[in-house]
């Protein structure tokens, strides 16, 4: 499948070498593909990324990356996020599905940050107003990057990863891309509305990182 | 131990039942202990609870039941929980530990409700910083109250509690509360901020228990 993905961080570059290892064709967007030399927060340069993908990994603008794709991930930080897909004119690529994988952290106060999600703050939501032509599902930010691509990596892959969104085959087809990562377990939480729960569980996440000190976690849903 | 619970709800009924079994001396704390015979809110009468505890359950005003505890519960609803502690008259109390096992939630836009926790407004927080006396340890907050004394119903027990606090040894008190009723993993998140964390994961409860349709529901945090 064509995957474009909008950001260029861990996220970004953990997301695309699996897509890649899985055969998958995938453009990484970024800000100033020219850049490929620079150290990105938490992970190696662009250069490192398309060396580490044995060369099948591409770099180009948030635009392009967003063109090419048949399927999309936002891999933006939060904050970023809504612009960084204005920039890649997402609203001019027709009705892809968007995997949104973001968390709007608050980083001002130290550590740890806040998660800034609430009830009237959705960034899901947000994303799928100001873009209303892309199938937005809410998946994945409730993970951290190792964890995201090799769930069997933590506890035999026995936890849960969840979706969101209001286009069911949308939903259906990120859930194939995750049962191809190793995802056992996707639970459908409902439409885009619903993404206010992952959203506003990264506090939790953030707390259940600092009390374990390791981001090698996650939730199993048991009922 | 003597033990004072503020509320007289489905929690309230639900935890005091339990602490009876387990020999512990409880009074219920209801803002009119007159009206025995009022159906409450997904439980029954006051007067059927006693019924329930063998008239070992004693109900009597908030006040009462705060003087009464050596340690005490919060199973008010949220919205209410500091007026109720106030008219306990709990900056009075001395220096009790007290569990806080509720959430604050927004009915007024229909169902599912809103968690109103976030970031610059966690219940937790606000009890301990009102009444400054109290050694406040949030807990049991994350779980419907069946699974709170009963956690071995579900999943055979695999799954986690957590508590937050700023003082240890009331946290190591609720713990071995905790593990009274058979919960196995506790897991402490930190100081009273860290309340934060599974406040805001009430959104992702809610969520949860719309998408599987029950509230027999946990989450396990495998690391």
């Amino acid at each position: 499948m064509k995957i474009g993905i909008i950001g260029s961080g861990i996220v970004a570059q953990t997301l695309g070498a699996k897509l890649i290892e899985l055969g998958h064709d995938v453009v990484l967007g970024t800000r100033d593909p020219a850049k490929l030399d620079e150290k990105k927060k938490m992970a190696g340069t662009l250069r490192e990324w398309i060396a580490r993908t044995e060369k099948k990994g591409k770099v180009a603008t948030f635009q392009e990356a967003a063109a090419h794709g048949d399927l999309l991930f936002n891999a933006t930080n939060g904050e970023a996020s809504i612009g960084a897909l204005k920039l890649a004119a997402a609203d001019k690529v027709g009705t892809k599905v968007l995997i949104d994988t973001s968390n709007e952290l608050d980083f001002s106060k130290g550590m740890p940050p806040g998660a800034l999600a609430s009830q009237s703050n959705c960034l899901g939501e947000r994303i799928q107003a100001a873009f209303p032509n892309l199938k937005v599902v809410k998946s994945l930010n409730t993970i951290g990057a190792p964890v995201m691509v090799a769930p069997q990596a933590l506890a035999g892959g026995e936890h849960t990863v969840f979706v969101s969104g209001n286009d069911t085959p949308a939903k259906a087809a990120t859930a194939e891309l995750l049962k191809s990562f190793g995802w056992k377990d996707v639970l459908d939480l409902g439409d885009i509305s619903s993404a206010r729960g992952p959203e506003m569980y990264m506090a939790m996440w953030l707390r259940l990182w600092g009390a374990t000190g390791t981001g090698m976690l996650n939730v199993k849903v048991v009922r």
